[in-house]
């Protein structure tokens, strides 16, 4: 099983790289499971516009979206809340993504993670998140998992410093992964 | 396989009645699958009151409601919109629903239907529906379906009119069933 | 000008019924504002249906909601999360209310504050209960506020412990009245 | 009174672009109110990307948009709807105008419309892009309007066909200008 993975953001400090790392390291250690960790910067793509599509096609970036996810059993997505959503650049991507037939998200379980400096944990963000999502036929997982102070939860190592967090994180991983085998038919 | 399925509306003249007996009809026709179809007046209930439920514990409509959750492998509802959003006693139930340990919800494939007399087919009632749902674990099917102009979609035998309608909501119950499957882990 | 407050919450130990109540003791203080303070209980009613309606009209309850309603220039409203979203008694009403013509809400500028034990202050409920009262013409406030871990918010009197916590609740209040008497032309 | 008014969309023959057309010769019409109608493609800006952000600042698009802002009383925006939601480059936009303090959008009344060929009308984006402005504080008007089918909806000359629809639409238009008016003390 191969399970895309990356953080929904450019910078490179960005807390959600941190989370998202975290996860891969968990994944990787699941029998059976490969991860395909992705620098949302291997997405780089312009704003999704009509007369562009006519004229080139959808841009490469966004063809490599497609292909990676695509070429993936299921996604882990961790995305950093901006103004109580979804940011725009991962808005846009799936915009992108989903302008080729069929829609690569169709049948994909999704997980959604989140990391924030603040108090609610991108909580906000994960539900508007899950919207577009839905919309076109993936599979979002119901639990997710925003963790708040983020910029304070991870050691030097990028492990998740609070047991019990962790505990729950890499719980929530197992669950999501077993999602992924039945929908396959291979649990 | 069990699927529980009710129209969550007290109206006994409801669309959404119409709209479940005719989702009733067809999975009927499925194999090795049994319908629980349900009145919602069965799971009349008071409103929420955490002073009750403390004094009295779940009520007689709310523990009816949890058995034939817990008894069930699926749910289709189907709801009308009020208001942009969730019946309030539908969510009502949910509520008193989630008041057992496990939450019956959890972990259960869920398909949304709705029936409305206007354009957008309680498209609305559909997405404000899901997020309490999704809170406490349940599965809900990405795709959802929402008839609009509804009192005007049926015959007189209670079937959807429109051939390509009727087809697509074929399409659509049997696409939930192989989703149930799946997480069974029986397809 | 009168402002209708209330929790939506039938519990008598209501951590909502205390963030109400200080809401109501700040703006009692505040110049040409009056504040009728109702218990939840006053708006008693059943669950909507539609047969109900066609035979005995709108209950006494939601009569009752509706004509203080109507008596208010604006609502505040302190409302409990259940299950990620709005509690089905509050939807419940909002669903009778809106049974008369002109819906009471209309126009009605209205203040979300929640209340919670757990991190989130009930943030999920405030925003998934601004859909109905938005699509019913309610002016929403944008900024609401949920107070988190609220089993230990308020001192012995019923006061806000935490002075930035009260700090802010009180410029809160002071900007929606603000908008009120916008509104209203009495600025 | 200055009214900005744009449609979300890049694409030259986009229905959202009619429509803002339509709304901007309405509101043209009105005493003492002056429309900037912007072209999208005026706000042309990267992804929001932090580490672009600490080296070179807001980008040129992303300050104009803000600056249009800033000199507006309100804001009318038509956007289409991508994958049931927000189009990812009007959220972008968002996101980029939030990074500068006041933030622009801070008590801006704003009126969204939308556009789609489909049965409903862009409704699901309607409601979906609220989330995100009024969480940085705009009062996103309570109604909103939404043309289904909008590539039959207009006349040669760029006119909405039917008359009812048409006159909902000014009459929309006005109780926003009353609203903004309002909120200026001006009405």
């Amino acid at each position: 099983m191969k399970i895309l993975a990356f953080a929904a953001s450019l910078r490179t400090a960005s807390l959600n790289r941190k989370l998202i790392q975290q996860a891969a390291t968990i994944l990787r250690a699941v029998p059976n499971v490969d991860v395909d960790q992705a620098d949302f910067r291997e997405f780089d793509m312009p704003m999704y516009d009509g007369d562009l599509e006519a004229r080139d096609g959808i841009p490469a970036g966004g063809r490599e979206f497609i292909r990676r996810i695509q070429g993936s059993d299921g996604l882990v997505i961790s995305t950093p809340e901006y103004n109580g959503g979804i940011p725009g650049a991962l808005k846009n991507a799936i915009d992108w993504a989903s302008r080729t037939e069929p829609i690569p998200f169709e049948g994909k379980p999704i997980l959604l993670l989140g990391a924030s400096p603040g108090g609610l944990g991108a909580v906000r963000s994960l539900w508007h998140s899950r919207v577009p999502l839905e919309t076109i036929g993936a599979h979002v997982y119901p639990e997710m998992m925003g963790v708040p102070r983020a910029h304070q939860a991870f050691d030097d190592s990028g492990r998740l410093q609070d047991p019990n967090q962790l505990s729950r994180f890499q719980g929530l991983l197992l669950s999501y992964i077993d999602f992924v085998r039945k929908l396959q038919g291979t649990s």
